[in-house]
């Protein structure tokens, strides 16, 4: 596949045009954010945060599970569950602190799969699962996880926060396999050990808590550089970035590498002075960090590579993301 | 239908019945509870409390709404969304702050009531809906709600604090109507001014600041004495109830009453001395309560009429709400 098509591929990926379906339930959801004064960030983020006083804010998110992965695989398909939304309180520089899941079955087999693939999600990652709600005669199976996280109110990782001339950060577990079943997620955290996984959520709230990114979200169902442009709209800026300088485990093609949802991976946004500090925080918890570009103003993400260059996403054209006003 | 009829019924219903098929998913989870060591309460309550430190906690539920729901009534099922969570939280006497959803849709034109559901039920109850996540091609349609409340840590009502001695209260707020379209919805928010709705909401707050209560629950699908067989069972005690001094909309069938999901309503048990300040704290925001029995040593539940009395549940044969452990 040469550069061209790379682009195009990246273009169409259903990953990334799934999120232009956000737009009406953002807009009439959006009316509801401000009726209780206390809401500090919505839907461009990762999570919401809502301040609670003493300094304080409580985080809050939600994902539901493909069905096909539910059908295909569920013991997968609840330990997912878990990752995706501890991922989403990391992402803001929070420490997740527990879950409630709703559950509609309905195959028994299914079912214990899934349940144990939450405990074992929750054993992984350390976060509990207090709670829910059952729909034990369903017509169907879905899993949807929502996770409260805490988090200083002043050390918030945002979508929001990306300034021209920072510089772009791609930081990755690149240690990990394809799924077997799911070739797009890159599994880092199932045959890892579980300390391991803890410290790379843990460590995102202590580059935080130093106010070293100035914007940061998981990589997550968009790619690498879907989530980047989802980061970079929702700060009213674009980014440069060189192809070859994203860190990638070799075993994997370039255009799997970007769609994939990998275990730990976030990218961010951060002032030049601080990336070394961030790479050399981020580096030990078996994450490859880089700094693969530049943000600029041009509300555009082009992509370089060797002598080619394109234009990945104009999101006064075709925004990834549409946010609420 | 006489008293015995009633009972009969009582004890067939479904929405009783149903909260037997979690006693798989409980067992699973309860496992994670303590791992991360700060889980106070769990899936005997209404919600969940994370305790973060300086004399707070976080509390965490979810609720899905039946699928009929949605086809017959996408509106109401957006409405009670939310109206089931803010429950949740008042139950537990803490203060809601925020909701996300997860939301399945392969109807554009159930979509559209849905959403504007949740707008107008997070207007009444002035608590926003800040994030989730949209599926939106999906094969079924479906809605799930997480909500987080905070409250102070030493002013929880659970389900469990309920002693031998106290007294059973039931708090209703009697000024409603049937649903036209769901007979078992009491509803006494959709047509009441917000502030009261909101007062009725905040008022629990007050009341479990006061330590008034020892227990409570918000009566929820398996109506009136099925919630407080719940919180009798979480206590490990019985108790012992006049059927004729539960407050009534005299319009409404007992049947029906009692099997009915009211939009606001509360069972609690209370020391003698603290009923009467209960009674007064809450009838000014359209409740009727009145003190409706005692708790007792023996674990069951045991309903008066006149002459006559019957054994409702007895939970040690067959249990309403299994615990996890």
């Amino acid at each position: 596949m040469n550069f061209n098509e790379l682009v195009k591929s990246l273009q169409e990926f259903i990953g990334v045009s799934r999120k232009n379906s956000i737009e009406k339930v953002t807009k009439a959801l959006s009316e509801t954010y401000n009726i209780s004064g206390d809401v500090l960030l919505d839907f461009g983020d990762d999570a919401s945060a809502i301040d609670i006083g003493n300094g304080q804010v409580v985080l809050l998110a939600a994902d539901g599970i493909w069905g096909q992965l539910m059908s295909v695989n569920p013991y997968w398909a609840g330990y997912c569950s878990v990752l995706v939304n501890v991922n989403d309180i990391a992402a803001m520089g929070g420490r997740p602190i527990a879950m409630v899941n709703t559950l509609s079955i309905n195959d028994d087999e299914i079912y214990d799969g899934v349940l144990q693939g939450i405990v074992d999600g929750c054993r992984k990652f350390n976060v509990p699962m207090v709670g829910g709600h059952l729909h034990p005669d369903a017509e169907f199976n879905s899993l949807d996880v929502a996770i409260a996280g805490i988090a200083k109110k002043d050390s918030l990782i945002t979508s929001a926060g990306a300034n021209v001339g920072d510089k772009v950060i791609v930081a990755i577990d690149t240690d990990g396999r394809q799924h077997p079943q799911f070739v797009l997620n890159w599994d880092t955290t199932y045959e890892k050990d579980a300390k391991l996984v803890q410290d790379q959520i843990s460590v995102m709230q202590e580059i935080a808590e130093a106010h070293l990114p100035t914007a940061g979200k998981d990589i997550s169902n968009p790619g690498t550089l879907g989530t980047l442009e989802m980061l970079l709209e929702a700060s009213g800026v674009g980014a440069f970035v060189e192809l070859e300088r994203i860190p990638r485990n070799p075993d994997v093609s370039w255009e799997e590498w970007l769609m994939a949802y990998p275990g730990a991976a976030f990218v961010m946004t951060a002032k030049e002075e601080n990336c070394q500090e961030i790479i050399d925080r981020l580096s030990p918890y078996s994450f490859e960090v880089a700094v693969v570009g530049d943000v600029i103003e041009d509300k555009m993400l082009v992509l370089k590579s060797g002598d080619e260059e394109a234009v990945l996403f104009d999101q006064r054209k075709n925004p990834v993301l549409v946010l609420g006003n």
